[in-house]
């Protein structure tokens, strides 16, 4: 993970398509990130190597896409005390309604921060990585704002 | 958890007046378990430490009891392949529910068997216990059928 | 059934592609089992023997798929004290949901190990049933050890 | 159950509360019953007795209140012929949901009518057993007639 | 409706998919029924005028399929004291979910026997109306007899 | 109902606690309306000749408060094109969930305008009815903004 | 947004399928409205003014599609006294259920009308306005009874 | 907002009690903050000016807690590219449920870091926003790593 600030770690490689959302923006801004791989149930071992090490790393933020009972952003949260961001993925019947409780309903001590279900939320994650990162280094505000920016121009050329 | 056969583990010491409930019917039994405040977020090193060492120290069968975003089943099954019973408690506003979606939405290949919300399943996971320790203990299966039996009885002994 | 250890019994012959997750699991194992179509509400009086001559047949652990009001889990759990274990699937327009309270809100005295809606709930309802037979059988704990530490490399070896 | 044309069945002595209220509205129309508690998973045996003979004994509509993963209702008309109503009860910490789904999502071919969760349910299993005795007995159409011109009355005089 | 015992009512001319399995019951056990698209919200005067006069006309029983805020089966039920049927069919955004709590949850007073959501539901509404027809017609009850065992033996003869 | 310009119908007389929040603000704005207990399924003549009486009786807005399977907004929309405003009550276990769809969820053709559940929605109700009357009285209009302003400073002059 | 009475707002380009049933029958009825893709939380600055200019701009009625965390038909709420209609759009995983309880559930003092979820909601976002612009304009008020009429003579047509 | 680095605003005073939680976070770890009521829908222009100056007011995060439709962290969002989180409210009768979806599912391109609903979730929005003025200022680590400790020995040290 050399030279990543953020963490892009998913659950099972069939969550990549959504989670390539979080990438883009990342390329988008300009902040490099290490993605990979990892369960919180299948490799718990690694997980937790990771969440511990990171840090000393140079990661910044942590961010984590999972469905189902998703404890990955937990389980990384319960290693770290870096920001974890959360991404409820919808890869059950219950239309992501079970990672989004996993995700979110943390316990008193150790916060996830959770985004939307799905791509929406996987953008967000990689927006939300650069507002943190944003509160040590001015140049990515000033990119925010051009992004807020576009999107707003682009919303208003709209004709319907 | 010297001669322990079955554990009993909660996330919360709020959570001991439920899991009593499965601590009663392993006295009933007979079966001598551990019981233990360890949290998958609060106390994740412990809590692996605990999985993995269960099964040298005696232990058949894991039984956890969690509210919220509920992960203490499926960290403990994460790192045993002792049987994990999950007991969803309902300690947030949502009644249970985002703690039965954490503990029994599992992905494929690290099961929980996982109880009804609260005292119920509290009581279940204890007899559940019994019936997995009975596959090896013949006379476990013939105190679950005179609890039966007796449980029959004093429904139908009920008069209106 | 003759020699088999284990159950899968389903409420439809259209359950049998999600069940059929079950029996690969428990041939990759090596575990007979006898799999079966059989309905609590249409055939509740085989569904009843099944389950009472099911010990003495020499079946350690039943599995029931099941959709909608599924019953079937909770109907042979009523019949007998050997371990139950509940897959509830996703056959009717509520994704499962409604399978998934039937199967797991058990009354306190007859419990039903209840796991995820769906295939990844078949495959794990294969998986505990062997971890309950390794209580007895330290080949099978050699197996299942091996098996997660496949599905550990499967994962670490992902390139993405 | 001499003379009784209808059997108000409950899963547990804690639901007798509500299910007096189906019993008030027999009461109220003249309609004699057999009032019981049977469980379908406590006392399975009892329970497909009771719906197996009930035809012959004289009973015409079978009323089955239960809570949580509610399957007397369903047992019932798993082993009768008979009309069988349900009433999904509120006993545990879903509000009655799960009681609901468990009693109304029943497969083709087994039908189970479905009333209200809690006490509106149990009073309307009452009305709509008379509305089946009904079919065949013209005073209970009359009674049914004045039951309602009274409601509408009592409505009606209202003042706020 | 010359002759009909039954009526089979629909909210849209979209629900007939579904309610003909209705048909084809009533169909299969030579009972006579009317089957008409009628809108408690868009035809409210011919629904009433349809559920005051049914009983005059020879029916026995109402049926009514309706989706999301699904009012009719409760509009006939308010106009009749007739049993009134309930299939609550899926045709919104919400599986069903919708159209089932505005049939089920009916207050004290107006029964409606409320079905499973969609095709098996409206089976069942057929057989429903079978049983209570059979109250005073043995000769249906042994088709209702036959009908159950040929589906035991259809079940029964599944090679998996 | 004389010189009313609004009717606060609700389907029981326990919903009147809430359903005076719609009184309180109508009062405060100096609307004069009609208030009555009239149910869909109880009173269904006389809620369909309230409904079809009532713009020649010069009545504007109809409000409709109701809980469970919460049809009088629909009823009465179906029998007028007055604006109907819908409030679903928290009257049965289900915390309002299914009086809420039974109100919004109405097929195309036939709207009601359906406000949050309870007293939130009881008070919204009003003041949409007041903004109704608004779009052809502008002193209303100035009232209105009043009573944000009025709102706006309450808040602002909070001190934690 | 000349001459326009009706405003039809969309949180995104890709609600503009259903809300052109809006369109449809604001065109049917011959009242001018003006439509635009407008975000609450994208273009926050031209919601705001769109809001605060549309009455003195002639516009009578707001109506707002979105989905998700649909905020579109609150942020309007907030900034003018106008009537606003809600719809909510089903654009993520949860079949619409999101945007429905974050349009409805609106605070005590500033109401949304909110209609049924997707197209049905649509069209009756449309027909809404139209009544409440039929307050003050007679011809409105027959055009809805000559819809309504034939809404009606066309399910009475339907032949099964 | 003289000095703070953290803002926690909420929509109404009845949520203060459950925000206080964040300021007790906040002055156990030093982090000066400004505490206020501010509504997204009752005073949106405060609420905007509020978002808009916060970052050249020395804020780095925003917290809001709301219930029902809850929009203010989504209305402080959309003015500002500090990093929001959101604290949804069990302020309805829907336990939370309406608050955590209006919350959560934001748009893509506007993130808001959702917490559990409730005490729990206001916990952790404080410790949270520790954690991002964490990735600037070392000294919060280490008072994260010891609130962690101290949190581990708290369990570690429960006797049951």
């Amino acid at each position: 993970m050399m030279g990543a600030k953020v963490a892009i770690l998913m659950g099972s490689v069939s969550d990549s398509g959504v989670m390539q959302e979080t990438a883009k923006i990342l390329d988008d801004f300009g902040v490099p990130y290490d993605m990979k791989v990892l369960s919180a149930h299948r490799t718990p071992g690694p997980t937790q190597q990771y969440a511990q090490a990171a840090e000393s790393n140079g990661i910044h933020v942590l961010i984590a896409g999972a469905g189902a009972a998703a404890h990955l952003a937990g389980a990384l949260a319960a290693h770290s005390t870096l920001p974890v961001i959360g991404v409820p993925l919808d890869s059950s019947s219950l239309g992501g309604f079970d990672a989004l409780l996993s995700t979110v309903q943390m316990p008193g001590g150790i916060p996830v921060a959770t985004m939307a279900i799905g791509k929406a939320g996987a953008r967000n994650a990689g927006l939300f990585a650069v507002q943190i990162l944003g509160r040590s280094d001015a140049s990515l505000v000033k990119k925010l704002q051009a992004y807020r920016e576009k999107m707003r121009q682009d919303i208003l050329a709209i004709e319907l």
